[in-house]
């Protein structure tokens, strides 16, 4: 029997079946794995973030970590480190829901909806007449991963021209076309929409920098989805004070929750929410079978699926 | 020639464009069309509706009405019973921004998007964890026309059901799965969210009652885009007062603009917007392109496209 530790409560008949397949299952929430917890013979961690509280150095006996994110920058370095340590994450397991997000919000910029929303709070009948529709409009994905291709699968009755940039320039499904990060400038001097879908590295923090802002066009609508800190904040916030960007659609911040005295909070261009664009009502069934899947090919033997790459860092 | 009156000011180049292909334009404003005016000789009108103020027993030598709306519903008896009388409507020309619409409607119905804009404007950072995703949902259309088939055409990338109801049961392009209106009741209890792009008619008047609306489940999303009066606002507003329907998008309705005191502006789950969801860049182009091919196709005798059947009201 491999020992598995496992901080969600996925019930007695999903635990059951763990332990057919060969594992002792022990269940402790993540907040209530601090320093005093015994870890030592655990194998298997499924887990979203609990590397805070716990006393990671304990985790001697430890060859897998079962992440229910995508991104797995909250995975110490003394872990990420140990070569004998596998880490798997969710990828694909949010990608549906947060692809629906990004059509969302690409229509409420083009749409004016906080405006929309706002006549409508204030019970004021107004004709806008600057609604805009997405036909022949430029959408360029930064990164064309799982998530990306979701959105792109979603906005091909659209008539709009979807652009992916990633790092070998191959053309992915869904894209009308894609281009290296060589090829940058001139596909954002067009885009009438960009969506961050960047993973969080080394090479990609901040990389959204006031230079970068620079090229894009004035009335540019700008979704990030990712992580926050592949954006310099200072360099957004002061292109926003000078009236930039139609719509803002931001979900993801450097520091979360974000504070209240955030300047993000009063651009009127800009939607702040709360790191949700993952939630669905699917999210559950979809991360357990993907777990239960890791399970069988871990006691099993079979090549693992969505092993992060430690060095490319996604 | 033909001689013409144009109520938009759709400019010189384009007058002359119509008078080269035989055609002696005039242009007047629709609220410069009163009853003073001099209106004998014409035998096409180019308008919206302007019949209200303006003498139509004067339109005396009257064959082609071309209208810039999909709608026909203002165009009085008197002129509807001419049966030398042609009238032509804009079908197709609003319906990509208004297949985009019902897209975005879906969207912000399905993932709670009136709470998200409420907490940005409080400066709220809250995790909602019941934002659904269209997977599987199930989304009924009432009416299968160009409008129905634009939304449909961009759903399909959602993996929804997407089901049509229409006189004939006929399948229709980009649709599931089309029923006629015996099989409607079935298709409604089951329904995800409801799409209502029905043409007003004698038939579709008030059509959806409270004996209706109490067929679909109570957390159904319910989207107006077609004409106010097709809903018994009366029905509407007592289900909405008892909590029924996630999410309500009404665009339309039977007196507009709607009065300040109308109780669809107080229900939380109600989003009112001012008779929108036509409004595009491109709508003029479109328009324009659609009447030039109109006064080609009268002026050399070929067959019309897009006559409205009076008899059917739509």
């Amino acid at each position: 029997m491999m020992k598995l530790l496992c901080t969600y409560d996925y019930g007695e008949s999903v635990f059951k079946t763990w332990e057919t397949l060969g594992y002792s299952v022990t269940y402790i929430p993540e907040q209530a794995l601090h320093e005093g917890v015994e870890l030592e013979s655990y194998e298997v961690l499924i887990c979203y973030s609990p590397f805070k509280q716990m006393a990671i150095e304990r985790l001697k006996n430890l060859r897998y970590i079962i992440l229910s994110s995508i991104g797995f920058d909250q995975v110490p370095d003394l872990l990420m480190q140990r070569p004998e340590v596998t880490i798997i994450n969710n990828q694909g397991g949010y990608s549906p829901p947060m692809g629906e997000w990004i059509v969302m919000m690409l229509l409420m910029g083009f749409k004016r909806a906080l405006r929309l929303v706002q006549y409508d709070n204030q019970r004021q009948w107004k004709l806008e007449t600057d609604l805009l529709e997405m036909t022949n409009k430029n959408i360029v994905f930064l990164g064309t991963g799982t998530i990306a291709q979701e959105a792109a699968k979603r906005l091909q009755g659209f008539e709009c021209n979807i652009i992916g940039i990633n790092t070998s320039g191959n053309q992915v499904a869904h894209f009308t076309r894609c281009y290296s990060w060589e090829d940058l400038n001139p596909q954002l001097a067009q885009a009438d929409a960009l969506v961050c879908c960047l993973p969080l590295t080394d090479k990609t923090h901040h990389l959204l920098s006031r230079d970068f802002f620079n090229v894009l066009k004035d009335t540019c609508i700008f979704i990030n989805i990712s992580r926050g800190a592949v954006i310099d904040d200072l360099a957004l916030q002061s292109a926003l004070g000078e009236g930039r960007f139609s719509f803002v659609a931001l979900d993801v911040f450097e520091e979360e929750p974000l504070c209240t005295s955030s300047p993000y909070w009063q651009f009127e261009q800009v939607l702040v929410t709360s790191h949700q664009s993952w939630v669905s009502e699917m999210r559950n069934l979809r991360r357990l079978e993907g777990i239960q899947a890791h399970l069988e090919s871990i006691i099993s033997g079979k090549p693992l699926k969505h092993i992060v790459n430690k060095e490319r860092g996604y």
